[in-house]
């Protein structure tokens, strides 16, 4: 669905997917997986990189399913099935490459302004450390910690500027470091799901030879499959099962009004065209 | 790009833009954000509205430079400028439509979750405090604090349920609440910004008899556009001209490859259907 977070981050995902565990269990390993580093095959590590793909898949899979679809209906109208083919692989190969490909750039962006960050945090540290030492007080007075309290926490964190920095990172500005290890296998990921997702739809396309049947075959089929998808995804986030039944139906109607506009529109202009 | 993070944070691009400011007071306003309600229209607020438009923008701008541009590329090859027009806007709408919508759903989807989250925190504050308790410990060992200095944090931390769930929710599970209160602002902006950067691509095939060289027109103007906008998005965010150099030719060679994937098929598919 183009969303730029459309999941949410892949901790977020492993912490939704594994309602079978005992909650404490899953959080204790949870919180682990920050300490696990990224060539470790822990139990938890494997676990998040299993998440990280099925995110990506959710990810690049909602994407394909609706647009490409839009597009086929559309061109439809026009009546030659050998048109609707041609345009919707044209659109499924430069929206699969540029997915996947704008989604490994950005976590090298992602990369570079986290570093860029910390060395930013490094220097403060060392040239404004009074400054940098209130500034826990400040961040842990948001949680109602009075002074007192926090003292011999500020005390012991400030001993050791390694760990003083990684904690400003974490805790005032909220930034992790991104894994680019796995960025192109990612990248490989989103884009694969975006063409599957987006092939789909196109299928009664290649098969018949009227384009008229083949768009009603290729609504039943892609309405169907946007009802799943949708439930299953917001169940997997939410954990209820009436907020699924809204999540498929919500997820439906984007892709019947992005279809519906596509249709409307080259059909108007066709007959428009058409017109003496 | 269709990317799902191709932007850090609200908070993360706030701290990237304001670069002129001193840094401290930077940061400061920084983690005074959590702390303003919604409502406010405070300095530090009115900041992080900017930057979330300026961020919507940015994601909806880059997808819609790519893929109708390369939709485009790939039917201008059959040589009649209304079906490129036709399917270039079908495109549009049905791509500006998924995208907005589709934040939309994304924001709500996360809202939900960070409610169903916290909800499960509450229920193991109240009902497992000891090992909660202990998580605290946990998350903190992870700087390398000792139990002995975390312990009064500890035990003002747990007088306080509201804060101490606030405090897991942020830092052991590492969510914000999402605002969804400029959810539908959002949705309209990076929709609109998708529509605007698809459409400039467009524009030679409306004015142009001859698809070649409205082609040709398009391919300059969006090469032109693709890399000072690379280079604009990367310098913000990385704070480093070298690096926005990198950042502006890789932007290109996302279009470029999107293009030439879409212009390829089409061709192939069309002169392979003409055979005899």
């Amino acid at each position: 669905m183009h969303s730029p977070n459309a999941i949410p981050s892949p901790t977020m995902s492993y912490s939704s997917i594994t309602t079978e565990v005992d909650p404490l269990i899953e959080r204790r390993s949870d919180s682990s997986l920050t300490r696990v580093s990224s060539t470790s095959t822990s139990h938890s590590e494997r676990h998040s990189d299993y998440n990280d793909v099925v995110r990506d898949i959710i990810i690049g899979f909602a994407d394909g399913l609706t647009v490409p679809f839009a597009l086929c209906a559309g061109l439809s109208t026009l009546g030659d099935t050998r048109l609707v083919v041609m345009g919707g692989l044209a659109e499924l190969f430069s929206g699969a490459i540029s997915m996947g490909l704008g989604a490994y750039l950005a976590a090298s962006t992602e990369k570079d302004h986290y570093h860029s960050e910390e060395a930013r945090e490094w220097d403060e540290v060392t040239h404004k450390p009074e400054a940098e030492r209130q500034e826990i007080y400040d961040i842990l007075a948001q949680y109602h910690i009075s002074h007192k309290a926090a003292t011999p926490l500020v005390n012991e964190l400030c001993k050791n500027p390694e760990m003083w920095v990684r904690f400003m990172m974490h805790f005032e500005l909220k930034l992790e470091c991104p894994e680019t290890s796995r960025a192109w296998l990612s990248a490989l990921t989103m884009g694969m799901s975006y063409f599957i997702g987006g092939l789909i739809p196109m299928i009664p396309y290649f098969m018949m030879k009227r384009a008229g049947d083949a768009l009603l075959v290729s609504v039943v089929i892609t309405a169907l499959i946007l009802l799943a998808f949708g439930y299953v995804k917001t169940v997997v986030t939410v954990h209820s099962r009436s907020a699924g039944v809204w999540g498929a139906l919500q997820t439906l109607l984007i892709g019947a009004l992005a279809a519906g506009a596509s249709y409307g529109i080259v059909r108007a202009l066709d007959s428009g065209s058409r017109q003496p």
